[in-house]
């Protein structure tokens, strides 16, 4: 029966890892797919762009396969997919603009590129009629991207809360459980290979921002603009505040908030945060991803799974190469996402609330806690709790460190308060701010 | 814009709580849909069966939708999409039957139907080219069937392990918790809904054993045969069971569980099972269910969410009518489950293997437990551990039941060594067994 499949070529731009990854996944399970997809195509790649054509790739990929200028793959008439995986926003965006404008579907798993610059490529999506499919780029082996287009088309989706960099994720776990410091699990992190050697846009929130723009974007129907976005990373989260989290019931993890609020606007920030060691979120860890969802309909739902790595990245190329085909070989209109709203207003973060830790660095004499107690009262922030280590072998050390934990107030009004509470002299820095995660 | 969009009518067979769930997700989200569907298409529902027409139903549904007559909606000319929701493997049977003769899509969230009728239907699906959608047979509003179908299209699927019945994991996780007999927690799930008045089918485990089955079906490409399936249920699990195994660190969930072996057959059994108190599906609670996936390169993977209910099943329901009116509106050929291996061997029973927990209720006199350990050790199964409860403050008290854990063995070899263990004097009945899974 083979032989009377129509071939659906593809074309990979990079083949890198997650390139031989998809090379290796459809040699092995190509026939399963055929099998899969009713007989109504095969899958076959039929050119590769690499920097260094010289370079010995794996033995089974014939030579003939590969190009090092991606216009051969991009114009090459027996490609109809192309797979964009080189990464960066330049060279990608000239790529898979390209293909786009020759009607081909376009594969990625390029967060950034979509995230910075989707609103040039969704409009020639949409003008050439060639679908962009981009599973790849959010959770890795996670099919978080087709659950949110397609399995909760029904649903309004009421917030998606995730853990989306499995770096950060390895990092501020092993910060929690081996009592490391920041520098010394990201040393591990990339001597392990977690971590890029460099390692800034995994650290510093941007990975995850862009995943949570691109889960946002498809919830609410139109391109964000990542200036809109709050984003901090982890960068600056130190021992001393992993050990209070502890100590008072929290982990510590970067954790990605999209939340559609009643006036229509979108919550959007990716940050550090303090959640319950009960919630199922607290129990992802290593570089696991998880999203958890909540749709109108649906209710609650959660998918976990490994968020990066060769074959869970292959396995969604694979995946979307497949969905892609079905359009493909039937010229039927593609499913690729298409935004269908002008603007999704994102919230302000200053107008954004949660509880707070809130951590001062205070000179021990009477009359402190008093004293910033008093400014918080009079801005009407309430306190929840206060907490500072005491040493039982020696009560009247002095503390350094006194730590509040604030009820639900928005960000600006914490921000406006806690300048006022860093003008008394018994406090000596910027206090240290963490949302609690109300989920 | 809307006038020019292809209407795709949908005809419900059913209008009970899942059909105004369908109902009222398509008005409340039905512009939604479209947006997010590019404009290819508007989903209109155009006639719904009921048994009693006279009964008053939702205000926005108009008298001239409904029908007591099935045919009605099945041989309606504006009925593209059959949807079926009267349950049953008999007149359901019927309905899907006479659409699928037409060439009509059908949607059925039926997973008795399917897993016992399911080669007659999918024949008729292949031979019509109608699709059978089937989102909301399996786990309620966790999209399983989509993700192991297109997701995991490139994967091996080398295992599925979930908790895919709430009421039989409301009913262990009350008796864990509040130390409930079974009788009062089956009571108490009854009056809070989440059992049936005739709860047969969720408590022996058949509800999970049908969509277990067509799990296996999807990932392994042939109809199984439920006869060649083990199943038993949660109606004989007792307190003192539930007591031993928090005792030991684990809880006791019905859990499903589909096993691709090197030999190419396949494990499928659905029974109460100890699994540690530590892995992620020990916090699957209430009603909730949760799959865990492993595919060959996708790695681990969990799903969770609501496994029934309204809303969440309507959410599953609309996704598929949303998924056939892609395929429904172009003609293009479907993308529905079809059979493509001739068969899938389930291994027998005997022949599987887990480490067990095996209670003996005996008669404490001197060489009790040397009698057992003995017969064990005579036919080569080893003991990992042995627990009898002491009580501190009358430790001579003779103890009743006598608790050994089993390292990992064939079921059918415990099942004979059992039965030479029973023969001995001190050993009154049958033992309680209960697998210990190695998730």
């Amino acid at each position: 029966m083979t032989e009377q499949l129509k071939t659906i070529g593809v074309g990979l731009v990079g083949f890198g890892t997650v390139g031989t990854g998809v090379w290796e996944t459809i040699q092995k399970n190509g026939q399963l797919i055929s099998d899969r997809s009713n007989n109504q195509f095969q899958i076959k790649i039929v050119k590769a762009a690499v920097r260094d054509i010289s370079k010995k790739r794996i033995e089974d990929a014939p030579a003939e396969l590969f190009t090092s200028d991606w216009q051969d793959v991009v114009q090459n008439e027996e490609v109809d997919i192309v797979v964009e995986l080189i990464g960066g926003t330049t060279t990608a965006f000239d790529i898979v603009a390209a293909a786009l404008k020759l009607g081909k579907t376009v594969v990625t798993g390029n967060k950034a590129l979509l995230a910075e610059r989707g609103a040039e490529l969704f409009a020639l999506s949409q003008q050439h009629h060639a679908a962009i499919h981009f599973e790849a780029a959010v959770a890795g082996g996670i099919p978080i991207i087709k659950a949110v287009q397609d399995s909760y088309v029904g649903n309004e989706i009421e917030s998606m809360v995730g853990i989306i960099n499995g770096t950060s994720n390895y990092i501020l776990e092993r910060m929690t459980t081996a009592g490391l410091g920041y520098p010394e699990a990201l040393k591990e992190a990339q001597d392990l290979g977690y971590a890029e050697a460099d390692p800034a846009l995994d650290v510093n929130g941007w990975d995850a921002a862009h995943k949570a723009i691109l889960l946002a974007s498809l919830a609410y129907g139109s391109v964000i603009d990542p200036a809109d976005v709050y984003v901090r990373g982890i960068e600056r989260v130190t021992s001393t505040d992993i050990a209070f989290a502890k100590n008072l019931g929290y982990n510590v993890k970067l954790l990605s908030v999209v939340v559609k609020h009643a006036d229509g606007q979108i919550e959007l920030r990716t940050q550090p945060s303090f959640i319950p060691k009960s919630h199922i979120l607290s129990s992802v860890n290593g570089v696991f991803n998880a999203i958890a969802l909540k749709g109108d309909a649906s209710g609650d739902a959660l998918f976990y799974g490994r968020g990066a790595g060769k074959e869970p990245t292959a396995s969604s190329v694979v995946a979307d190469i497949v969905d892609a085909a079905y359009t493909v070989s039937t010229g039927a209109p593609h499913r690729g996402f298409l935004p269908y709203s002008e603007h999704t207003q994102v919230k302000s973060i200053d107008e954004t609330s949660t509880p707070y830790y809130v951590r001062f660095d205070v000179t021990d004499r009477p009359g402190v806690i008093a004293d910033i107690a008093q400014v918080l009262a009079n801005d009407g922030v309430g306190i929840s709790g206060t907490h500072s280590p005491v040493d039982p072998e020696n009560p009247d050390k002095e503390f350094v460190d006194m730590v509040f934990l604030l009820h639900t107030c928005a960000f600006g009004k914490l921000k406006a308060t806690l300048k006022k509470v860093l003008a008394l002299d018994s406090v000596n820095s910027e206090p240290v701010v963490f949302r609690i995660e109300n989920l």
